[in-house]
Parts: C-alpha cells; sequence; structure tokens
C-alpha cells in the first residue's frame, strides 16, 4: 500500500491527522521500531522517539505532534503522519494491514446442535463445537473449535467465542464481545455452608450477563451466583486468569489486568481500571474512575477516582510515601533502639 | 409453590425451623431482595434486614430467629420463616426450587471411549468426550461435553466432570466430586533438575488422589508428583484457578478461595480456610482450623486454629496493628529524624 | 529389576556415580521414602536423611555423598547408590521406570485437519484434535484429544501438546517443547486505546515464539503482540497458571512458578527464576540469574544475580531486615509517641 493511500483510508476516522505528502512509500507491514526495514511503518511510545527517528530504517512513522521529529524524519526521507494520539492512530492503521482469523461462515459437519437452537445470519460455528438445547445466537456470530456451549445460552450479534472456551447455563452474552480461549461464563459461583458434617453446597440458580462489547481473556472465570446476576458492563475488557466471583456488578469502560481476583458481590463502577494480580474482598465497593494499581489488596470501599495501592490498600500517594520509607525501617529501628535507651 | 408446601418439603431436612402459618403465598422464584416482587422468596444476610423487610415486595422471607423482625413481615403479609442458620436454609430452598443443568444419562454417539472402560450404570457421557484405556466410571456419573480423560483414571459415583476439563492419567476421583470446567487434575508436576546444560525434566510418575466430595472450580489445576500422590481430603472445596503444586496434602473440608496456589509439599489441615490469591511456599504445613486472609503469603508452618495475614504472612492480630501502624510511617520517620538530630 | 542392572543402565549418564556392589535387590518401584516397602527404591531429599535411612524399608536408596550414611545402608542391609547431585540420580532413576503416557503414532478418524496441514513423520494426533489451514507439524509430535490448533503454526519435532490446548494463529514452536492441558499460546495480546466512547481495540497482528525445550504449564497463557513478537527462550520451563504478555522476551533456561504474571514488554534474562504468584510490571528488566522470591512484585529493573523480594521488590537482603523489623512496628510505634512527647 501507498502511504497516501494509507493516509487517504485513515482521515476519515482520524479526522486531526496531519502528514507529509511529498514522501510516499510503499508500505508492505508494520513492525516494532527495532525491527523495521524499508517498506515498514512503525511505531514507538514515548521518550525513546527522537533517538529512533534518527536511525530506524523504517520507511514510514507515526509520531506525536512534534514538529522537530517531523523535520527529523523528512531529513531522513521517512513518511511521517502525526496525532494528537498516536497510539490510537497506531491502532487504526494496524486495522488496515491486518485482521485476525475467523472461521468462515458455516457449520461445520462434526458440531453438535440441539435441535432448537435458534441460529442468526451468517453464523460460523467450527468443528467439534457443542450447543445445547435452547441457546439463541444472533448474526455473524463466530464460535471457534471445540467450544461448548450449555442450555438457555443467548449470544449477540457479532460475538466471537474462541476455542475451548465454556459457557455455562443461562448466560446473556452481548453483542460484539469476545471471549478468548478457555475461558468460562457462568460456572457455578463458590457457595458452602458450613454445617458439622462439613458443607452443604449452595445452588447456584442464577446467571451472568455480559453487556455489549465486553471481552474476556483467556482462561478468565465468571461465576454465576445462588440467586440474581453476575454482570459485566458495556465494553468492560478483561485480561487472561482473571477471576470474577458471584454476583459482582461492573460498570462501563472498565478494565481489569491479569490475573486480577474479584470475590462475591463486588461492586465495580464506569472506567476503573484493575492493574495485574489486584484481589478485592468481598462486597467491596470501587467508585468510577477509580486506578488499582498492581498487586493491590482491597478489602474496603474506593472513593470515585482515587488511585489506591498496597495490602491493604491505601490511597496511592500515602503508599509511595510508605513504601520509600518502608526500606528505612532498618536505619528507623536503630535510631529508636539508641533513643529508647536513653530514654 | 404454596408457601406451605414449601415449609412442608423442609422440616425433614431443617429441624429447628419456625414460620408463620396464616399467610400462605404462592411462591414462583427465588430473588435477591432487591430484585423481589410479588410471589418471590427472599433472603438477605445481615444487618440489612430491618430496613428491606420495611420496603421489600417479596411475598416469603427466610429471616433470622428474631421476632422483631417476623411481627414486621406479618404487619406486611409477607409470610416467614426464620431459622437459627438462615444461609443454611436459603440453600435448602434453593434446592427446592432449582436444579442445574445435567446431561441426560446416555452415551452421545460422538463420544470417543478405549474398548476396555468400565462404565457404571446410568453414566451421562456427552458430545465430543474422550476417555482413553484403563479408565473405571463409577454409576451415575456425569461427563459434560469435550471433557478428556488419560488412561487408568478412575471416577467414583455421582461425580460431574464439566465441560472441558482434563483428568490426566492414573488420577483417582472419589464419589460425588464436581471438576468445574476447564480443570486440569493430574498434570505434570513442576520439576526440573538445574545441569550445566539447563535443566533435567522429574518424571512425575506419582498420581491425584481427589477424595469424595472435593469440588475443584473452573480452570484450577492440580499436579501429579514425581512419587507418591497429591490429595485432596474428602468434602474440601477448591474456587477458580487454584494451583495445588505436586505432592501437596490437603485434610477433609477445607476450602481455597479462588486464586490460591499451593507450591510443592505442602500440608493443609482440615476445616482450614485459604482466602483468594493465598500463597503458600514449598513444605509448609498449615494445622487444622488455620484460616489465612486474602493475598498471604505463608512461608513458614501455621499452628492448628492461628489466622494469619501479610506477606510474609504474621499472627492476624499482629497484622491488623502493624497495618494500621503502617500507614503512619511517614508521621513515625517524621518524629525519629527530629528525635535523631536531638541525639 | 535387579539393583545391578539399574547401575548399569544408569552409569553411562551419572559417570560419577558410586554404589555398593554387594546388596542386590530386586526392585519393581521407586517410592517416597514415607511409602516405601521391600523391592522399593527411595530417595529423600535433605538433612532429614539419617533419620530415614534408619527407619525404612526401602530395599534401595539413592544417597548423598556421605559415607556415614553409606555404612548405615549397609548395616540395614539396603542396597545404595551414591551421586554429588541425588535429585538428578533419582531423576534419571525414574526415567528408567516409568514413561508418561503418550497417544500411539497415527491420526484418530475424529481429527479434523485440514488439507494443506503438513504432517512430519510418525505424528500422534488424537481424538476430536483441530488443526486449520497452512499449519506444519514436525516429526514425533504428539497430540492429545481435543487440541486446537490455528491457521499458519509450525510445531517442531518431538513436541507435545496436551488435551485442550489452544494454540492461535501463527504461533512457533520449538522442537522438544511441552504445552501442558488447557494453555493457551498466542492469543490476542491486551490493548485497547482509551477513546470518548470507550476504548478503540489494538489488532494484535505479532506472534508467539517458543524456542527448543520450553515447557508451558496448565492453564498458562502466552499472548502475542500488535506487532512483532512473544519470545520464550529455549529451555525456559512455567509452571501452571502463569500469564505472560504481549511482547515479553525470555532467555533461556529460566523458570517460572505458578501463577507468576508478565505485564507487556517485560524482558527477562537467562537463568531468571522467579517463584509463586510474582509479579512483573510493564517493560521491567529482569538480568541474567536473578532471582525473585514468591509474592514479589516487580515494578523497575533487577540486576543481574540479584534475589529481590517483597512488593515493591527491594532487595532480598534488605528484604529479610525489614520484614523482621516489620512485625516490630507496634513496638517502635509506642516508642516514638513516648519519645515524641518529651520532645
Amino acid at each position: 500500500m501507498k502511504f497516501s493511500d494509507l493516509i487517504n483510508q485513515l482521515s476519515p476516522q482520524a479526522h486531526s491527522l496531519t502528514s507529509h505528502p511529498e514522501i510516499n512509500p510503499e508500505l508492505d507491514n508494520i513492525m516494532p521500531i527495532d525491527e523495521a526495514h524499508p517498506n515498514s511503518l512503525s511505531y514507538i511510545e514515548g521518550d525513546r522517539f527522537a533517538k529512533m527517528v534518527d536511525i530506524t530504517t523504517a520507511s514510514a512513522l507515526i509520531l506525536p505532534l512534534d514538529s522537530s521529529l517531523q523535520d527529523l524524519a523528512i531529513k531522513r526521507k521517512i513518511a511521517w503522519l502525526s496525532s494528537p494520539s498516536p497510539r490510537l492512530a497506531f491502532a487504526q492503521v494496524l486495522n488496515l494491514f491486518y485482521q485476525p482469523y475467523q472461521p468462515s461462515p458455516q457449520i461445520h459437519s462434526t458440531a453438535v446442535i440441539a435441535d432448537d437452537v435458534k441460529l442468526g445470519k451468517k453464523v460460523a460455528i467450527a468443528a467439534n463445537v457443542v450447543i445445547e438445547s435452547g441457546v439463541t445466537i444472533g448474526d455473524d456470530v463466530c464460535i471457534y473449535p471445540n467450544v461448548v456451549v450449555y442450555p438457555h445460552v443467548t449470544i449477540g450479534d457479532r460475538t466471537l467465542l474462541h476455542s475451548n472456551c465454556t459457557i455455562e447455563e443461562r448466560t446473556h452474552i452481548g453483542a460484539d464481545c469476545v471471549i478468548h480461549s478457555g475461558a468460562v461464563i457462568g460456572g457455578e459461583g463458590f457457595g458452602f455452608v458450613p454445617i458439622s458434617e462439613g458443607w452443604y453446597k449452595m445452588p447456584q440458580s442464577g446467571y451472568v450477563i455480559l453487556e455489549d462489547g465486553v471481552e474476556v481473556g483467556c482462561n478468565s472465570t465468571i461465576d454465576r451466583p445462588a440467586v440474581g446476576t453476575t454482570k459485566i458492563g458495556k465494553n468492560t475488557k478483561l485480561d487472561n486468569l482473571v477471576h470474577v466471583g458471584h454476583n459482582c456488578q461492573l460498570g462501563e469502560n472498565s478494565a481489569l489486568a491479569a490475573q486480577v481476583g474479584l470475590a462475591g458481590g463486588v461492586k465495580v463502577g464506569n472506567r476503573v481500571i484493575l492493574a495485574g494480580q489486584v484481589g478485592v474482598a468481598n462486597q467491596a465497593q470501587i467508585g468510577d474512575g477509580a486506578i488499582a494499581s498492581a498487586q493491590t489488596g482491597i478489602h474496603s470501599d474506593v472513593k470515585a477516582g482515587e488511585t489506591v495501592s498496597g495490602s491493604p490498600a491505601v490511597n496511592n500517594k500515602l503508599y509511595l510515601k510508605v513504601s520509600a520509607i518502608y526500606k528505612k525501617l532498618p536505619e528507623i529501628y536503630k535510631t529508636v533502639r539508641q533513643l529508647g535507651k536513653s530514654l
């Protein structure tokens, strides 16, 4: 693709794009900056830019709105496009070059589909998929090999279910969702009542709702509750190996990084970010726009907009102070002992 | 179901149940208190009760043994039943209204079952299940779609294996166990001996034993050892994404919450509770009735009955004190510096 | 097998082996020391040896180079072999007695294999395996039941793919690798650009490379990146439920224990050891031979050869000091308050 064609295709969606028209290389791939070669388009984030523009052999670059970098690129005869959001422009460019694999829209002969399953238009159901009774599947849904769907599940339009994932009974999955390989949606919540002989199992009669645009990472698990629902709001994204317990209610546009665990009944607001390995205790409530850094242990409510860190979680500013002093504990202890003696 | 019928069905198992006979609504579902409507039975835990009894539109409630709540319910014409263990009564009521999905007791034509597999009575083997040579399966076992069972596994009566789980070679699973979707039981323990060229793989010739009534959560993994066994005792329950390393020995009636990880050779007693994301180091021993709160890092033995917290784990009482003071480290440090100068 | 035969078979690979020739029992199994019986060979590690040599009923023992233990064994008529690396000798002995289950080298009739897949010699493809278009599979590869391989994957000679694992598009797996059950290799990296309406999905056009001899534990996940590669170096071993984010670059002969999580773009050197539940933040670099103890939270670079602990990670020696003092915080706080008053 000519660089000029790329700009033409990109412009309608990225309206504040600027670019240099005179250098117009042929582009045939997109590469990380340190693997780029002639005919590559490339992009890097942050301060390492300047140095790399000087040495890369890429033919085109996505730059921030920085005229000195643009000038440098021109001097080196590298085509460039600039955007107030270079990362977004990069994603949009990638979409012009690459589409992930999808099975073709047909029903494979080895799929086992109950008689009463309702299938939308142009549905792809790959080899060895099993779909139980009472399931409803929307248009353009794509189900990869070896997926299992339990009874009375509904799956919205254009949703993808990757291989070896399991969607348990009565789960509602909205439109434009992606369930990655090995994820389990709607498994039984972990509920056991202690009795003298051990445990009495709490039946899990509720169900899971994923609203439109939800993404669930590989081997993540979202449990259904005893009664009511476990809900993930619109466009919320979960990374790999995340656990969402029964009755959790997550808002919209939030993001949970890998290995995050939410116990039962946790409430998460909109645009919340939980970094890797964060744990949240039963019933804790996390307000809109809150952020928790990696490995944070949240035991009580977090206010909207707050950033928390540490286990147990405290405000991030306090955490940074405390962490810095933490390393000085031997010194503090020594002084305190000396002072204590003089007391 | 009439409320009076529910009480009749429930009474034999919940002998200390009390209820109000005069209000006798028709019940057709069980709902969380904030979603209940007429003809719902509902239940909530803890102090939020009083307020909700005042406003719910549920037709019946499970209450603790509290005469003022009972009187309030009568005043509002809500049927009630009271139990010294309302949560247990709730579970028992749910069992009257709800049964989870189970495949019917037949062998699906697409299942691949070795010739010498021994099958009990009324076994359900769903689509695309693969069962290798030398496996023995008890009565009323139910195997959901796409499960794989390696050679020489034994599975006890009434055990359920949910979809996409893998039971590796020579695993013994007892009666009345539930293996949730995607779990892997009996995979090779993580054993590599460092040698000059890298690693020499330790063969894993042992096997996993799950005693009766064990439950293993979605995508959890239990490894087999080099020699001997990895054992989970009777009625012990594991939540999702739990890792149990080779040669671990778990007692009876314990519960491990989501994302707990046990390294190799860990010993866990009876009625132990490990909360979410707890990690336990190689060979550590945890006594009967011990409790570890979420994200605890256990590096050495924990006494029977002790509650531990923190990483590295300390007694929970000490932890609570230390955590409270932890936040005051900036203040402490400031004071110590001032005092140090005056020294 | 006679003990003398075992020694004969073992000697070529374990050249510094010493043994006692006169006691020559028949051996029929290898057992943990506390389950050993006559005709068992056994082995234990560490200081518990002496006591066990005194009481075991095993017929043969693997001992360290310790003449007093050897003498004790002879006195008790127990055959022994000694090695400077008893653990390695144990692994080598186990290999003489035990081979894990492998499907036989044939293509099962229920496997669904695209027409253009290139298959090496003596490949085993078990029941219900699905292999998409453009895949290349080397000699002696063994694919267990219900595995799914997406298009354009390459798999090297002698590699094993255990049940229910998923290898996503364009992944390169080297020779002599083991992918354990339920693992997902090459799933989409977690990349979303925040926009006013929520998130814009970053396409993940890169791919995963596993070099020769890599092992990936059950239900672990290794993500592919937006551009470029995620790479695991030769002979590096990953335990269960490990997460490796997009663009991570791992060196050779490293080991990651269960539930370790690496965020995006992490660099890990050669012979690095990360213990259980360690988390590593975006772009952090860990030098050759570094070690992180369990639950460590690594937010910045770790030098070659350094041992780190704690969250946030500090040098292990400092960590041990700080952890010891940490428990004394109540006492420190009390003293500081007293001193503060006297200020």
